[in-house]
C-alpha cells in the first residue's frame, strides 16, 4: 500500500466548495486526488453520531497523471457539526485520508486506521448586528477603572471590607491563614466614572463597553452575584447605569454586561449563607423558594460549588424557576437590564451552562431586542468545545453570537514572540475560519488580554515593538477588537491580582495611547477592515501578510515577525497604493512589482484604491 | 531552735517607723519582737550592694512576755534600695526572720537560711504635679478614636497601605504566607477627631489625655517611628497638635505624648530601609549620620531589632548623636513637641531605656517645663525592678513620675472575678504603697487596660455588676485612672488586634457611660479621693474595705465582693454618712453601731462628714 497517495485540502475550493462552515441544507462537493485509481468514499458523522459512507465519483485525469474523485455532502439534516474522512480501497486494501495531526483543516494526510476528522460546521444562519462585528470593545473591571465621585468617596462601603488607600496602590488578595479571602479589597471605580470617560473612550474608536459584572455582590469581581436585579451599591444605582446607557448611546456606544449564572454567591439573597438578607436563602431553610435553585448533597452545608470555592454555590440551571427569575418572567434579569439600556450579555463560564439555557436566553433577548448580542466565555475553539463530555451548541443559530477568542491571543504571542510561524499563524486562524460559521467568525471577540490573563504588555516582557505588531494585528484581522482598559497605556500586571491595576489615569504611556488610537480608529473607518473578506498572502515566513477586501477596497497588511530590515516584493494590480500608518510613505509599482522596506517588527497597513 | 519564735510587720509602725519608702537622710526606727532573749542585728543591704550588720538593743519585756528589740538604719548613703532581714543568735545558733514568701511586706517569717528581704525605698524628694497626680486620663489610640475631618476623608493615605471600608469594620492585621503584616490597616481616626471630643472627653471626669503615637510611621500603631519631629500625616498637622493642645488647655486638659526610643521604624527617616526618605539612612550606607544609632552586627542585613521584629530596628540609646536629638538639642524631639504644647512624656518599653538616658529626659524635661509628667511603661513592681541583670532606677528622684501600674489590673481583676481573696488584695496593694516612694505611688497609672490588653469588659466576661466594681476601686484607689477610650462604653474586644476596635460613636453603652461619668465626676471632686491618705478597713474577707482621709474629711468604700447580700457592721464616729453613688440612702449610726446592707456586688462609696 505505500505507493497510494492521496490529497485534500479543505481550504481550497477544488477540494471543497463551499469552503468552511455552510448553513444547513448547503450541498457541499468534496473532492480527493489520488495517485491510482481507487474506489473512494466519504466517511460522514454527524453532530448526532449518525455516520454515512457516500460513494466518490471519478471525475477526470490530472495532466500530472493523479485522479480526481468527488461526492456530495447534503446537509438538509446535519444541523451542528459534520465531520468527515475519505476511505480509499484500493487492492482490496483499505486505507484513509483525514485532517492533519494538529486538526487545523487544510491539507490532511493519509492514514492506516481510523484518522482525524475533518469539520463542516453546519448552522442556521443569524446574522450578527453590525453593530457589534464592526465595532471595538472597550473592557471595563469597574472597581479599578475610576472613581466618578465628585470627592472621590466611597459610595454605599462594604462592613468588613478593604479600601485601597491610594488609587496607586498594588492589588493583593487579603487572605487568611488557610489562604482563603478575609476580606475584599476595593478601589473604588464605579459606574459615574465609566460615564465620565466615555468621550475617552470613544476617541479610541472604541463603539461598545463590555463591563464586568455590575450587579450586587460582596466581593470586587462581583461573579459572586448577591442579586442580580440590583447594581451593587459602591457601583452605583440603578438611575447610574440607565444615565450611563444613555449617555454612551448619545455617543454611539454600546453597553454589554456580563452574566453570572452558572453559580450565585453564598452569600446573596438567594442562598443566604450569612442571613445577610432579611429573605429565607436556599442555605436557611429546605422551605426556601431558592432551594431548588441549588444542588445540595446535604442541606446546608454540602453542596456544589464553582470550582471547589464554598462562596460559590452552583446554580442548577434548567430549575424552572430559576429560569423564570433570570429568563422568561417579564421582569426578568435579562429583561430587566436590557430594557435599562443593555444591547448585549456576555455569559460567564458557557461551558458550564446548558445548551438549552442559553437558547431560553439567546430566544429572550431576541424578543426584546432584535439588534442585541450574545458572547460566551469560551477558552478554545467553540465550534467543537466539548464540555463535561458533551459536544455543545454554541454556533448552529439559537445560541451564542460571538465567543471569547482566546487562541487568537495565543497565536499572536505566539506570532510576534517568535514561537510559532506566520504559516502556523495563518493555519491556526484559518481552522477557526473554517470552522466557524462566517458571522460569528466575524465577531469573535478578539482580545489581547483580560481580567483573567496576563497582560499583554507585560506578557511581551514591556517590549513596545511586540506590541504595536500585536495591536496592529488585533485591529486588521476579522472580529471584535477587545482592549482591556489600561491595555491602552501600557499598564503592566502578571496574573491576578496584577492584571486588575487601577487605570492609571496620571501615567499614561502617550506613546502606546496615540498607538491604540491611530490603530483603533483605522479599523473604525475602513470598511474592508471591518467587513471584508480575508485572505492570506504568502510572501515570505518571516512576513506575516493578508488581504482584506470589501467590494472594490482593498486592504493590504504586513507584519516583518523578525529582528530584522526585510525587503517586500509582490506583484503590483496598477492600483494606488495608500500606507495607512506611514502616510507620508509612497509606494510605487515597477515593472509591475512592488518592492516594500520594512524595518524590524516593521508593519504595513496598505490601502489599495 | 524550735522554741524560737519571732514578729515583725514592716506596716505598723510599732515595727517599723516611718512607713514605707523614705526620703534620703531618714533615719528608720525597725522593730521584732521575740519570744525569749537573743542577739539580734538587721542585715541591710544597699542597692550598691554594700552589706551591714546593725545591732538591735533590747528595749522592754511586753506584758504578754514577749521581747523587744529595736534598730536605727540611717539611709544617709542608701539611696536607692535598701533591703534588710533580722538575724538573731540565741543560744549559739543562729536564726533569720524575712519578709514573707511572696515578698509582700507586712508580716515576715521565721528562716533557718538566709530569709527573703524586706525592701526600703530611698529615694530624693520630688513631688510629682498636682495635675496630674489628681487627675484622670483618658487614653486614645488616634487612628481608632475618631475621623474629625469635615466629610470623613482621609488626610494623606500612606501608598500600598488599606483603610476599613465602615467605622464599624472589625479589625484585622492584613498579613502575607509567612505571617508578617503584608499591609497596614487604617480606620482614619486623626487629631482633629480628638479635638472634636475634648468636651465629652471632659465629662467623663477625665483631665489628661494621653495618645499612644502620634509621629510618622507606616504602622497603624505608630511604634515604628519614621520621623519623631513630624506628626503623621494622616494624623494631621504640627498646626492640628498645636490647635489641639491649645483647646484641651482651654477646658483644663493636658496632653500627653508617647516616646519611643528604643527602637525606631526600618522604614524611618533614620534607618531608611526601604529608601522612602531622601537622606542617606543607617541601612543605607555606614556613611549616614544615622549609621551610629542602631548596632549592626553586620551591615546592613543583621542588626538588632525590638523583639526580632526587622521593621523595628534598636536604638543605641546613649549614643551622643542621638540623645543630642532626642533630648538635648534646642529643638530635640522632647523639647519641639513639649513647646508645641504636650504636658509629658510617656517612654514606650521603659524597660530597655538606659537609667541614664531616662534621667536625661527628665532633667531636659524640668529643664522646659517644671509641671511636666514622665511616665515609664513597666509591667511590674517597677521599684525593684531587674531587666537585663540590672536594677533598674525609676524611682530615686531623678527618673520616673509614675509608671503603668499593671498590677493594680491584675489585683482588681483577681478580686473581682473571686481568683483573690480582699486580704490579699490589699496585701498585694500594700506592697506597692510600701515600696513606692509616695509621690510615685499617688501618680501610678491606674489601667483597667490598654492598647496592649484585652478590654477590661471583655475580660470580665461582660458582666455588667463586675464591671461596675472594678470601676469603683480604680476611681476611689490612690493612682491615676486610666480609661481606655472606648472601655467607657462598654467596647469590646480580646488581644491586639480586637483592643484597638474603632470608638463605637453610634453605639454606646449608656449604662457604663453614665457609671464611668458618676465615678469619674465623683473622683474629680473628692479631694480625700485625690489626695487622701489610703487605709483598709478589716471587715470580712467578703467585703474590701478602705478609708480615704484628708484632713477632716473621710470617704470609706466598699464593695461586696460576693455573688450574696451582705450586711457590713462597723464602730460608728459619731459623723454624718453620705452615700455619693446612692446619694438619698441614709446611713444610720444607731448605739454607736453603723449597719449597712449591701446587695451581691454591691459598693458604697460614704463621705462621712
Amino acid at each position: 500500500m505505500e505507493d497510494i497517495r492521496a490529497f485534500h485540502n479543505s481550504h481550497k475550493l477544488e477540494y471543497r466548495n463551499p469552503f468552511g462552515a455552510v448553513k444547513v441544507g448547503t450541498t457541499i462537493k468534496i473532492s480527493i486526488e489520488l495517485n491510482k485509481e481507487a474506489t473512494v468514499y466519504i466517511h460522514t458523522t454527524s453532530f448526532k453520531g449518525r455516520e454515512q459512507e457516500i460513494s466518490m465519483d471519478y471525475v477526470f485525469k490530472n495532466q500530472d497523471g493523479s485522479f480526481l474523485y468527488t461526492g456530495i455532502i447534503d446537509t438538509s439534516n446535519s444541523l451542528g457539526l459534520l465531520n468527515y474522512y475519505f476511505k480509499i480501497i484500493y487492492n482490496n486494501d483499505v486505507v484513509y485520508y483525514g485532517n492533519n495531526n494538529d486538526i487545523l483543516g487544510g491539507i490532511g494526510q493519509r492514514y492506516d486506521y481510523r484518522p482525524k476528522l475533518y469539520q463542516i460546521t453546519v448552522y442556521n444562519e443569524r446574522p450578527v448586528p453590525d453593530w457589534y462585528k464592526e465595532g471595538i470593545i472597550y473592557q471595563i473591571f469597574v472597581d479599578r477603572f475610576l472613581n466618578g465621585n465628585e470627592k472621590g468617596e466611597i459610595s454605599s462601603p462594604k462592613k468588613n471590607s478593604f479600601i485601597y488607600a491610594t488609587w496607586e496602590d498594588e492589588p493583593m488578595y487579603i487572605k487568611n491563614e488557610k489562604g482563603n479571602i478575609a476580606r475584599w479589597d476595593f478601589y473604588g471605580g464605579n459606574l459615574k466614572g465609566v460615564k465620565e470617560k466615555l468621550e475617552y473612550i470613544k476617541s479610541l474608536g472604541a463603539s461598545i463597553i463590555y463591563m464586568n459584572p455590575i450587579f450586587e455582590a460582596v466581593s470586587c469581581h462581583k461573579y459572586d452575584t448577591g442579586d442580580y436585579k440590583k447594581i451593587d451599591g459602591m457601583f452605583g444605582t440603578e438611575e447610574d447605569f440607565k444615565a450611563l446607557c444613555e449617555e454612551a448611546k448619545k455617543l454611539g456606544i454600546r453597553i454589554i454586561l456580563d452574566g453570572v449564572f452558572s453559580h450565585t454567591g453564598s452569600d446573596s439573597k438567594y442562598f443566604n449563607k450569612l442571613g445577610t438578607y432579611k429573605n429565607q436563602g436556599a442555605y436557611q431553610s429546605k422551605e426556601s423558594k431558592y432551594y431548588n435553585w441549588y444542588r445540595f448533597n446535604k442541606h446546608p452545608n454540602e453542596y456544589e460549588c464553582w470550582w471547589g470555592f464554598d462562596n460559590q454555590p452552583n446554580i442548577n440551571e434548567l430549575n424552572e424557576d430559576y429560569v423564570n427569575y433570570i429568563i422568561k418572567d417579564e421582569d426578568s434579569v435579562i429583561a430587566k437590564w436590557m430594557k435599562l439600556g443593555a444591547s448585549g450579555w456576555r455569559l460567564d463560564v458557557a461551558d458550564e451552562l446548558p445548551d438549552k439555557f442559553i437558547q431560553m436566553i439567546k430566544e429572550k433577548m431576541l424578543e426584546i431586542d432584535e439588534e442585541s448580542v450574545l458572547i460566551g466565555e469560551v477558552w478554545e475553539d467553540a465550534s467543537n468545545k466539548i464540555s463535561y463530555s458533551d459536544r455543545r451548541e454554541y454556533f448552529f443559530g439559537k445560541e451564542l453570537d460571538s465567543v471569547t477568542n482566546y487562541p487568537f491571543r495565543d497565536i499572536v504571542i505566539g506570532l510576534i514572540e517568535g514561537n510559532i510561524s506566520s504559516d502556523l499563524f495563518i493555519k491556526k486562524l484559518m481552522s477557526l475560519l473554517e470552522n466557524y460559521p462566517i458571522e460569528n467568525f466575524y465577531s469573535s471577540m478578539n482580545l489581547l488580554g483580560n481580567h483573567d490573563t496576563e497582560r499583554i504588555f507585560t506578557k511581551l516582557s514591556e517590549n513596545m515593538e511586540l506590541l504595536k505588531l500585536a495591536i496592529v494585528i488585533q485591529m486588521t484581522i476579522p472580529g471584535v477588537p477587545l482592549i482591556y482598559y489600561g491595555d491602552e497605556v501600557g499598564l503592566l500586571g502578571g496574573r491576578d491580582p496584577q492584571n486588575r491595576r487601577p487605570y492609571p489615569w496620571n501615567k499614561q504611556n502617550k506613546e502606546i495611547l496615540n498607538w491604540y488610537k491611530v490603530l483603533g480608529n483605522i479599523r473604525s473607518n475602513e470598511v474592508s477592515l471591518k467587513k471584508g473578506s480575508f485572505k492570506p498572502i504568502s510572501i515570505s515566513s518571516e512576513v506575516l501578510a493578508y488581504e482584506r477586501e470589501y467590494k472594490s477596497e482593498k486592504i493590504l497588511v504586513l507584519v516583518n515577525t523578525t529582528n530584522r530590515e526585510l525587503e517586500c516584493k509582490f506583484k503590483g494590480c496598477g492600483k494606488t497604493l495608500i500606507g495607512l500608518i506611514d502616510k507620508t510613505e509612497g509606494y510605487e509599482e515597477i515593472d509591475g512589482e512592488i518592492n516594500i522596506k520594512m524595518c524590524n517588527h516593521g508593519v504595513k497597513i496598505i490601502k489599495l484604491i
